[in-house]
């Protein structure tokens, strides 16, 4: 009988998308140029030539029953083996085809990686704030979410909330490093605490707390310099790809989990993703967009443009005193809001016609996001906007 | 700690996919010409020359961050708008957008559907034999998979076996007409009848038991007579599609589900797969294809080789004195073994570099199924090998 779990859903509204909704509507009204949308993370640099060009190719010059036939549901082999030696190369680890799994972006990565490492009733602990699909990706799976504070300071761990938090319950802890919605990078100490952390309680505990690493900003870093790999420093950890971000491509739906080569029955939960896709439908992710992506995974986008948004938004906010950690990568910002209530805040500033995000869907009420994935000339010329909105509203 | 659900499914293999394996392999030894694989429902005809065209324009002439942009959850407006566009032109019932979601294959939109329709610890009934991914579908969401043996003259449906387990738990009831393993298409008296049932069934238990019908198959049919369109007969209907065998593109993981127009709450139950959707890391289906399955949205393949094939191998299996239902469509058919164990048969045949699957995992041991999704000239090839086989193994 139509199923109450998900019918209550649908009460539950998007604050995102109910914003995004709202910047298409009132460009019908003033214009596009005139609405800072700063709502959706949608990547807002085209896909490199060299994909397009392959996937004309492939299509061009491969069997279409080869290039459209059923990939196996772990991923095409030639695909595999092009993901781990890609990961070989960048990362030094290991990795083989057996430590792949190809998935329907991050998305799909996660929620099958979470249907692996634990059954209904066990623990999965994140650290606010966070992404707000991790709620529907693990308590629909059963699993319960147990939430860290903020660590406000440099939204990097709060390690003496999160080891309270530990218990025998506890199969997984879930990290998203360059961060959504704050930009920032855990650095190799974080990384190295959390590590010694997650193998002391391991011990305590009698069986493997896994590191899932949800990756899809791994390759938008500012300063030339790349983000610490998290999979080095714990080798139970679990890495949640998708290509959406780096070749620009969220609409395609690809990415993958990558198990350490010496995670405690990788391989066997790589083999259980297979398990767990049939249940769910997955499968197997597109065919065509498998082989393109294999084809240019060492490019991506020329995703320059999200650090110089990143270096306008920054300075402008610290110059207007804003409270705001500076990010390390992502496309990104998560500044404090002028007033306690961020949906306050966020309402006022709809009048300027700047879409700003509440972080109470992030876990951390009283901050905001932005997402400045949209044209350099526009972060420009919202600045306007901003200064205009806080001098009115804020006074200041 | 790692999911012993899934760890145990490793366990159970496909015997399908094991027969593909050994098909696969044998065919290194004594060449790929003389092996009879009749094990794996792969389509074996091109995609239509259209959707090669389609795709390479849509490439070509499309802005990038369009075509592979993010799609709503629930499938691209104008995707859904074409598909129920088909569906009226077609048959005739007034669908409108807000009837589709558009989903990676049938598997996709079964496993959402199911979601939609019950909660865990509810049943859904199916009739043997059936497609065997029906069992972790629907185990696997947590509802409870209930079988009618099969009706073995004419693989239609035991009413009164059906009857008397349709009870105040039933959800749902599952039909895959054209039908995988039998080739045979619901009549319909049959259809009617169903219909009949479970609107009096409904009424008795005060809530509509829904009608799943999953239909990959539906284009294949022989003779010029197309299939009788299900949810022209009960309006709680939900249709599960796929265009993989239509457009004969398995590996792109791109179909649909629709609710009739009249379904009960199925308006709201498309807005649950989005939210279903969630959960399960599916988003949305890649978006190039679904652009351009929604462009040749009226075509199919060359589907003509199938009826070939059925024609040269039902005349074939009924002269050498099988008992075996004539398939109307799909390009499977469903013949008694010669002797009681099926699995026994299908060891032998291997002998003669046959690869007929047991019907055991269809919920119908004692039959064997072959899909003759082949060429032609290997079908012709095929019928010394099973005229020795049946010669030297049953002396007929």
């Amino acid at each position: 009988m139509v199923a109450t779990k998900y019918k209550d859903m649908l009460q539950e509204k998007s604050v995102i998308r109910e914003l995004f909704g709202y910047a298409l509507n009132r460009a019908k009204e003033v214009g596009y140029d005139n609405v800072f949308d700063y709502s959706l993370g949608n990547p807002s640099v085209e896909p490199p030539k060299e994909f397009t060009q392959t996937l004309l190719r492939l299509i061009k010059e491969m069997d279409p029953m080869a290039l459209h036939g059923y990939s196996p549901t772990l991923g095409i082999p030639s695909v595999l083996e092009k993901v781990a030696a890609s990961l070989r190369q960048r990362f030094g680890l290991p990795y083989k085809a057996e430590h792949i799994f190809m998935t329907t972006g991050a998305a799909g990565a996660i929620a099958h990686t979470v249907r692996a490492v634990c059954s209904p009733g066990e623990e999965i602990i994140t650290f606010a704030p966070f992404f707000p699909e991790y709620r529907p990706y693990i308590t629909l799976s059963g699993a319960i979410l147990k939430i860290v504070p903020p660590d406000y300071d440099a939204f990097q761990i709060r390690f003496d909330l999160f080891e309270e938090m530990i218990n025998d319950k506890t199969a997984a802890v879930l990290i998203n490093t360059p961060n959504n919605p704050t930009g920032v990078i855990y650095s190799e100490e974080t990384l190295k605490k959390l590590a010694t952390i997650l193998t002391q309680k391991s011990k305590q505990f009698g069986h493997p707390i896994y590191l899932i690493s949800d990756e899809p900003y791994r390759e938008i870093v500012f300063g030339g310099i790349p983000a610490p790999y998290v999979s080095t420093y714990y080798k139970d950890t679990i890495v949640c790809y998708s290509f959406s971000k780096s070749l620009s491509l969220p609409g395609e739906r690809i990415g993958y989990v990558a198990v350490n080569p010496n995670c405690e029955q990788g391989e066997t939960m790589i083999q259980m993703c297979g398990q767990i896709s049939r249940g769910i439908g997955h499968n197997c992710p597109p065919s065509l967009i498998q082989l393109a992506v294999a084809e240019t995974i060492m490019l991506t986008s020329d995703l320059s443009i999200y650090e110089k948004n990143k270096n306008i938004l920054y300075q402008e906010l610290k110059t207007l005193g804003f409270t705001c950690v500076e990010p390390d990568g992502t496309f990104y910002i998560f500044p404090k809001a002028l007033e306690e209530d961020a949906n306050l805040f966020s309402l006022k500033a709809k009048k300027y016609d700047l879409c700003l995000v509440p972080g109470d869907s992030f876990g951390c009420p009283g901050y905001f996001r932005m997402a400045y994935c949209i044209e350099t000339e526009k972060v420009e010329r919202s600045l306007e906007a901003i200064r205009k909105f806080v001098k009115k509203e804020y006074n200041r």
